[in-house]
């Protein structure tokens, strides 16, 4: 019982798969099946509500495929799992040496359009799925719903309040990353501020306030510690009655030549208490002292204050928004989409399941933009088409080799801040927003006719 | 760029938290508050659709506890936040020294329970906060979904597979952990597997079928592969025609001596397709094959095919299990509810945020049982009151130090499983479940009622 994070290390990270992924790639190693193919990873249709998706995740994504390997404790548990002493010897000089095209982290993309494009090995291309979906999903999802988030308070800050309620340690991390990427100030993970560099926020909880003997006791002791960033949380009895200790205790830091930095919110109406304190405040001279508000926050009633006249400076957005309650995955997948014939010539393939089918053959996305360099519609090619626009998917790996910079999280953020001001306003609605155009070029619709059509043929009508 | 999972370690999770935990620890020790304080962990109220928790999480709780401390790396990031030296250096010499009181995993428990009770100075009991929350939301919520999802089973095998979009690597762990402890019979994650020693489980992916030329082709290179144990999905291009293949398959395994194991459907009209695959591999006497089904399956949904006569052996339960899709949060808070008075006596506290009022003083759970032992009703009383029930609450910790035996996770799961069986039935309805009767005890009421007098007398009347 001395540790019980020890599993989550990279070392162990080619084992954090779906076992499928293993029994597969026996059967690839048992038939003789080592030849290249192509995988997409491509989100299928969009949650509810979602006009677009804010892409996340590749930085980790390129770490652990530069990395990924099998140790002997691996082999030994698969060994007991029934997996042959051929293909664990295969496994143990495993190593990914594909090459991988991707949609940068902080891009705007949307359905069917691949945001990473695989091809390796059969077996290293099959067996480097479940960690990517998972790292994508996560990320994707957070920085998605976030800067839906960061929209609808317009303008007004937005910090990341959600660790408490998050799925886990990983989750919590990589929420504060992928919010602030999506525009929101900072958070209040400080592991998260310690190892990303991203601002932390902090107030204080009712039990601070609590564990004083009055709620005036409270306020000044905490004020006594940070004479000039303490935000007092008012609501723990009753918000008006907090309010005025509130004031009483800012007019005297003021004797102090200290200033109070301001109030917190987190229960009731907040439209209308924040509206009833901004009063009480401004009549006292405490027009600095600021109004940050919490409690069950999300896009869509950070929107309704803010169309109540809610007289709030900030937002402190938690767990609606850490585990995106609303929709807390997003149908993200990683598909074959090419293998390599006996001419050793690559051949495009499909699926026809009812509702699943998928794009055949190696792709890339082409955007087009207006004059003022708006979105206007993007473009599925396949990836050898002439085509205008301009191409989403980057190379970053070249035979296993990263072939990219990978940028700083300001920079990626700034990608983000830039991409986001391009969608248009409509694009953004909260709710019952058009979906963006995307197209298939002449070339991929003409591919898809053909195969469907063989495939009816070969895989359907002759076994009926 | 060398690791992407350092952090995640047990020497950062002092770390893991939110700064406000910090900020008021930094106010306690400035004010020299280092008496002990009394903090509960509960869930405030059920999310719709539940009627109980599978509490899960007490293992993760008690190790971090004994092992928190900062490092001189966390101590340096602090400092560069602001926080003083002498704060810093009481930081430096941290660790947890307090009393705790628990429910065992594996427990069903009800809203306003205290699941987890923390007796430390406070200063201790505060900084704990965020990972114990943060532990216990992820866990009894996927333990609660899992068990509806087992229930609404019948006593067919659920497996969990829903890795590829769980909320980051932590989660995948956990959910594989806590879906075995709601009586899971295994899972898709390999790790959990090597771990935790749950059973693990898979098939195929869409992209094995397509890989090969032919569809019958991937089948009989895999069943080559596991002549004894294949499972084949059927549905990449059509499900019927999937299954004539498959049946092809499963006869030319019987001229070897072997025996296909399953089929597998993920996608379409679940329902009315395993009735007609179940026809046709019962024609042709392969009434040994099974059926496996997945895709986008929750508690609702099988209750659905099963209702529907779904001629299912087995369910593959991915996302909405694995992310809680429906409700991916609890509403599990911890809170103050006594603290040391001047006096050096213990004294009850709460708050009347609108909403979120606290039941206060050190609380035990006792539990009353019918003649057959089935759970009739719980009674939440002051810890020194003798009540007649079976206490809930055990001790865990005494002075930081574990008292507890740690069971296995396979005794969690037989005590989930015992638990769950003296559940009245009715309180196991997928929805309108009426509500468990939690009762609080007279000591109690009397206790509160004095408090929210005299709360409204000093905190909010006089400052009006």
């Amino acid at each position: 019982m001395n540790s019980f994070l020890d599993f989550l290390s990279e070392e162990n990270m080619s084992m954090f798969t779906d076992l499928y992924e293993l029994t597969m790639c026996a059967s690839y190693f048992d038939n003789k099946k080592f030849e290249p193919a192509t995988f997409d990873l491509f989100v299928r249709r969009l949650p509810e509500n979602r006009s677009y998706l804010l892409v996340a995740g590749l930085e980790q994504v390129l770490l652990f495929l530069k990395s990924v390997k099998f140790t002997e404790k691996h082999l030994s548990y698969l060994k007991k799992q029934g997996f042959d002493n051929q293909f664990l010897n295969h496994l143990r000089n495993f190593k990914f040496t594909g090459d991988v095209w991707a949609v940068p982290e902080g891009t705007v993309a949307f359905p069917c359009e691949p945001l990473i494009r695989v091809t390796a090995p059969l077996i290293e291309a099959q067996l480097v799925e479940t960690f990517l979906l998972n790292t994508v999903n996560l990320q994707t999802m957070i920085a998605t719903k976030a800067s839906r988030v960061v929209h609808a308070a317009k303008g007004k800050a937005i910090i990341e309040f959600g660790l408490r309620r998050e799925h886990g340690i990983d989750a919590g991390m990589k929420v504060a990353r992928c919010s602030y990427i999506a525009g929101c100030q900072g958070t209040s993970n400080v592991l998260a501020g310690m190892k990303y560099g991203i601002p932390v926020f902090g107030t204080m909880a009712h039990s601070f306030v609590m564990s004083f003997d009055r709620e005036i006791d409270a306020f000044r002791a905490f004020a006594k510690t940070f004479p000039n960033k303490s935000t007092l949380l008012i609501d723990t009895y009753d918000d008006i009655a907090g309010a005025e200790k509130a004031a009483t205790v800012a007019k005297e830091l003021e004797k102090k030549g200290c200033k109070l930095g301001g109030v917190r919110l987190d229960s009731g109406d907040l439209a209308e208490i924040s509206k009833k304190v901004r009063a009480l405040l401004d009549e006292k001279g405490l027009r600095y002292v600021t109004i940050f508000a919490s409690g069950d926050l999300d896009e869509y009633r950070i929107a309704e204050l803010l169309s109540k006249g809610a007289k709030i400076d900030a937002f402190g957005v938690g767990t609606r928004m850490g585990t995106s309650a609303d929709k807390p995955y997003i149908d993200v997948i990683y598909k074959l989409c090419e293998t390599m014939n006996e001419k050793a010539n690559f051949s495009p393939i499909m699926k026809l399941s009812e509702g699943k089918v998928t794009l055949p053959g190696r792709k890339q996305v082409f955007r087009f933009k207006d004059k003022k360099g708006n979105l206007a519609k993007d473009v599925i090619a396949l990836a050898d088409e002439k085509v205008k626009g301009e191409p989403l998917l980057v190379k970053v790996m070249e035979n296993g080799k990263v072939t990219y910079n990978l940028p700083s999280l300001s920079e990626i953020r700034a990608a983000a801040q830039e991409n986001l001001s391009k969608l248009p306003e409509k694009y953004k609605k909260l709710t019952e927003a058009p979906p963006y155009p995307v197209e298939l070029s002449p070339a991929l619709e003409d591919m898809i006719k053909k195969l469907k059509s063989k495939l009816t043929k070969t895989e359907i009508l002759n076994s009926k």
